[in-house]
Parts: structure tokens; sequence; C-alpha cells
């Protein structure tokens, strides 16, 4: 048996992780910042040095230097071509900084068996390595094909953060590019799922499919700007489902309803009416 | 005065410069690679571990990291918002390696004065940092706009590699991104000329211009696959001088002629028309 449903509760860490200004950008580039309009816009997150513009970083950033999985090397031996993200959660403490250093402690919160694969949950504490104070702190969850049936519970189920019946607040749309994940992976997840189309095949897809942390990223950017006013500060926590592969190309289509004082459901769809991200829920200082 | 004419002949260096085959990877999207045909083509230059596909490097990585500008500083000082490339050569004694250390010395060759501005040679040899042999060759000339008049030789003048008055033998076409400049950059050269609208007006431009390197790479990538059957153990050398200023988004076309036994001359235009690369000869591998 090679998933351990005894690992829950397992701590992982502390591991270090620094990140630098470059990192930054190429992060804000892999995931659409700066397409849209070259002759200015996000020019905070792709650049660091134009004029009268002062660098920031994505809120979403904390997934590549906060998140490490929490330890999953105490779940088990699993073929990582069957590793699907289901789900993540983003929770900050503050605007990252540029650059430092984080120090996250990982831990697996639970392990559900879903008949078709089984479900690894996680959690990774981060906190400044100099100071202590936290940063962030992501939570995930990934399915893994194949790897069900060993009698575990299935865990939470049915619909979360359901979207009011009725249009939506905000409406923004994205392009992605066939070659996004080709840039995005430079950001640490060199998965061939990614990029490898014999790799893909194997996994039972037509070709390489996106990063869900991309399609994720280029959510977080679309809530960034329309409920933050693009004010990395005022962004406090995001979660969401990813329900759907999208290929590098779609079009994303991210919908959102503002539910309360800081508060917004959101849904990403592609060109088809695809929805890739569901159930998604954020907070931000209004 | 500020440009200093007896600075010819001084040398500078030898410094040493590493690259990881992320690096390479990040140049070679920042050139276009992989935007073509994200199901496989490029993969030897875009990815590090698909199967039966050994990393590669992009012949003109060499400008990346064997260029440095041959102890420009020994030049004077001027305003680097009126510095624009004028010419850039590279030949190579082998494929690059995906990863390694050269040690670099470079060295002025010509200052010349073309009245409205002053033009500096350069010219810098990398060697293997571990073995010594040789592994390129860079030389460069870049125009300082306002430096001229200062009484100098005005050095080499007229057309030099002139097309035959024929249609080409081949033309490779590539379309440059909005934000492709903003990738690029991330290969060393941050000139905001190439990223922010405020500096690009204050240097007489409607808006950020490309990287002159930024082209070449792309033209280089058009010689590579056409004449090297994209590979660059065929890849001998290159030389071309640049027309022209063009803008991310614009279409590039390269066209080529076979003039020998392994010689091709080339010039790179725009969707106008427009000849931004001119005057170009390549040297390959038949």
């Amino acid at each position: 048996m090679p998933i351990n449903p005894d690992a829950v509760g397992t701590e992982s860490g502390p591991t270090e992780r620094s990140w630098t200004s470059k990192d930054a950008l190429l992060y804000a580039l892999g995931v659409g910042a700066g397409a849209t309009d070259p002759t200015g816009f996000e020019l905070e997150f792709t650049t660091e040095n134009s004029k009268d513009v002062q660098q920031a970083v994505l809120p979403t950033f904390a997934v590549i230097v906060g998140g490490g999985g929490g330890g999953m090397r105490n779940v088990g031996t699993f073929n990582p071509a069957m590793l699907v993200h289901g789900e993540q959660a983003i929770e900050l403490h503050g605007p990252i900084p540029v650059e430092g250093t984080v120090r996250t402690t990982g831990r697996i919160t639970g392990i559900y068996d879903k008949g078709s694969g089984a479900v690894i949950a996680t959690e990774a504490e981060s906190v400044d390595a100099e100071t202590g104070e936290p940063r962030f702190t992501t939570r995930s969850s990934v399915f893994i094909r194949g790897e069900g049936g060993f009698g575990g519970d299935r865990g939470p189920s049915g619909p979360r953060n359901v979207a009011p019946d009725r249009d939506a607040d905000h409406v923004v749309t994205y392009e992605t590019r066939p070659d996004q994940a080709l840039l995005y992976r430079l950001s640490g997840d060199r998965n061939p799922l990614h990029s490898d189309p014999e790799f893909a095949k194997m996994a039972g897809f037509d070709r390489p499919i996106l990063h869900g942390l991309c399609t994720y990223g280029f959510t977080g950017r679309a809530l960034l700007h329309t409920l933050c006013g693009s004010d990395p500060a005022r962004f406090r926590s995001m979660e969401a489902r990813f329900s759907k592969p999208v290929f590098p190309g779609d079009t994303l289509t991210v919908r959102m309803w503002v539910t309360g004082d800081g508060e917004a459901l959101f849904r990403t769809e592609t060109q088809t009416g695809d929805v890739v991200i569901d159930q998604g829920r954020a907070t931000f200082t209004p």
C-alpha cells in the first residue's frame, strides 16, 4: 500500500527559502503580468527600475516561496504523473517583500480515500526568517489518481463558497499563451506534465496542461487589480478548487461576486465556458 | 570631453561569468523559443527534462555570458539613455554547454566620430574557465547619440554583406509579444529604455523599444533552425547591423540568401517592411 494514512499530523521542516527581486519578476511574468498593457500596466510587478514605481510582489507568489508540500514524502510513494492539484488557499499577513527569506513548517492535515484516488491535504506556515513574524500560510490539497481504496475516511464533501445566482459584479478576462507553462515552470515546478508532450500523453492528456498554480496566479491578479485596487497590502486571503485542466493558450475569465464587506466569491472559466477554478473565496481590505 | 578616444586598445578583465541550465532556458524564452509550436518544437532549448530530448543552448546566448562591453568604463561618461546598439557579431568554437563558466577579456577596438554621435567598437574573447579552451568571441559596436564632434576618425563606412538582388532562399517569420522586453530583460540588460514608458519618452521614443539583442536572438533562432537543422554544433558565426528600432509586439521576418558553402547573408524586417537588422552574414557547417 503506497499511501500511508497514518502520516496525518506529521510535520516537516522548518525549511528556509530565500527569494530575490528577479524571482518575483519572473513569477509575475509567468502568471501573465505585463502582457495586457505593456505601456504602463503592472510595471510595479514586472520591473524594478521604472520611474516613480516601487516594485511589489503578487500575493500569490506565496505559493512559490511558502509552499513545499508540507512533508509529502511522509505520505508514501506514488507516480507523480498521477498527481493533480485539488485545492489551494493562501492567507497573507502583509505584503510580501521584494526579497527575503522565510522559514516554513509543513504539516499533513488530512489523507482521504475518494475511491478513484487519494486526497492529501497539507498546510505550511511561513515566518520571516529574521524576525520570526508570520508572513503567510498556504493550504493545499492534491488528488492522486489510482491511489484510493485503502479504506480511509472520504473527508469533507459538498460545495463551499457557492456564488450567488446572479450576474457577477466584476468580470476580468486574460489570455494565456501557448508557451505560458514553459515560462511559469521556471518559477520552480518542473513537472514535465506541463511541458513534455510525451509525458502528458502518458498521463492521459492530449498535450501538456497548464500548471494549476499558474491559473491560480492569473486569477489572483484579477482579484488583486479588481478588488484591491492593485495594492497587495489590501489582499488578505484566497481559496479555491481546481475543477478542470487548462491548456496553455486558453483564455481565462474570472467572475467575481462581492458578497460582503471585504469578501468576494469567484470562479474562473475558459473560452469554452468550462469552470477551471471553482468555489473561490477571497478576503481583502475594502 | 566625456568620450576619450585614447581608450582604444585598452583591455578589461578577465572577468568570470557562470551560467546555469535555468539561465539558458530563460534566455531561450526571452528570444521567443517555444512560442511557435508548444507541442514539441524547440523543447531542447526550453526544457531540461523532456523525454529523449537533450537540453541545448541557443548560439546567441554567447552575447549574454560573453558580452560585457569590453571595458566601456574606459571610454568616459555619457548618458546611457543615448546609447543604441550598432553592430553585433558572435563567433563560436563549438556548442555552448548547458551550464558553465567562461573567463572573458574585453578590448576597445575602435572609437569613431560620426558627427551626430560616437561609435565605440569592442571585442570580448571568452575561454572556458576550467580548461582555458576558446569558447566564443563577441564583437559589438554601440552608437552614443550626441557624443560626436570630438575630432576623431569617422571609421569604416559603406555597406557590407549586401544581399543578392533576388528573392531570399529562406524566409522565416516570428511574432514578438507586447511583453517580450519584460521577459528578455531578465537575462541581464535592465536598461529601462526597454520597459519604462517614461524613460523611453526621455530618450525620444513613443514607447519602450525592444532590446536589439532580443531581435538578434530571434534572428539567430531563424538562422539556426533554417541553416543548421536546429543543431547548435553547426552554427559558427553571425554578424549584423542594427538599423532601426523594433517595438515589442512587432512581427520579425528573417530573409536568408545562401551565398556559398556554409555561408548565408540575411536581414530582418518588421511587418511594415522596415529593415531592423541589416547586412547580416552567418557561417555554418553545411
